[in-house]
């Protein structure tokens, strides 16, 4: 079985994944001589959320997993970012708050009740939650700032996705 | 803590959302009179997965992952696929595979020593292997399936990517 804490530290781990995509996009930009903060505004679809929306959209996944699991109260992130550099710093925030909530803070999260205010009654056990929404949700948003990334030729690959293993020797 | 059972129970559901997002597309082509299967070629970028290659790579995430963390053998699928009816078979092989793997299976799974056979040397902890490898690889592939199908107009929405929801009452 997996902990909680356990799937945050992933979290935090694709955050770190996802801000060195965003460095590719850099240097993609830089090489093709346009302004990287176009990709920003960049979508797979006409009423598909935007580049600097997923991004958005995951670190707020996370963050709320971090606070709905543990108890603790998320910081706010009004959603203004329009540049590479912004979306980085809101990466930052999001892995600050994440490092603040330790592995004690999720016991018994498996049972608690989570009602996030979009739900319009009911709740659901901190496992269902995680398992069934929180975890799709946040991995949806990664791939899909990955996707955009990818169809507008930045040279991101599977790896750069996974990011480093935890390989055993022996 | 989620249950490695439970994560492999909710790649089932995933798989069955999958199946849907297919039908979508069979609707949408079928609305736009063009030929439903032309969309197993489709992909977001030249040297980037199609959408049958993405979909027999979700399949082989959930398989492998069965498989690697109960000891079980996984049945052979030599990705073939070339129309969404096909594509829907190897779903459903998948999902009868995993129906074979019980919750007893999984014991001492967190510990399990994982060496697939694309690894150099070394092995993963099972519990590393899911949480690291496994559940990034596996909605990677379902989402990119699913950005593909976006990105060519079939009306597939977030709610049919996370599926059903386990809401509590009271």
């Amino acid at each position: 079985m997996t902990t909680h804490h356990e799937t945050i530290r992933q979290y935090d781990k694709m955050l770190d994944n996802l801000g060195k995509w965003l460095d590719k996009a850099e240097e993609h930009a830089k090489a093709k001589k346009f302004d990287a903060d176009l990709l920003a505004g960049a979508r797979l679809a006409p009423d598909a959320f935007s580049l600097a929306q997923q991004v958005q959209a995951a670190c707020d996944q996370a963050k709320f997993a971090a606070a709905y699991l543990s108890g603790k109260k998320a910081p706010p992130h009004p959603d203004t970012e329009k540049t590479l550099a912004e979306l980085r710093t809101r990466i930052q925030s999001c892995k600050a708050f994440l490092a603040t909530v330790e592995e004690k803070d999720f016991a018994g999260s498996e049972d608690r009740k989570v009602a996030p205010p979009w739900l319009p009654k009911g709740w659901f056990r901190g496992d269902d939650y995680l398992n069934g929404l929180s975890i799709p949700n946040f991995y949806f948003h990664a791939t899909m700032a990955y996707a955009i990334l990818r169809h507008n030729g930045v040279e991101v690959g599977k790896m750069d996705f996974i990011g480093g293993l935890n390989i055993q020797e022996g």
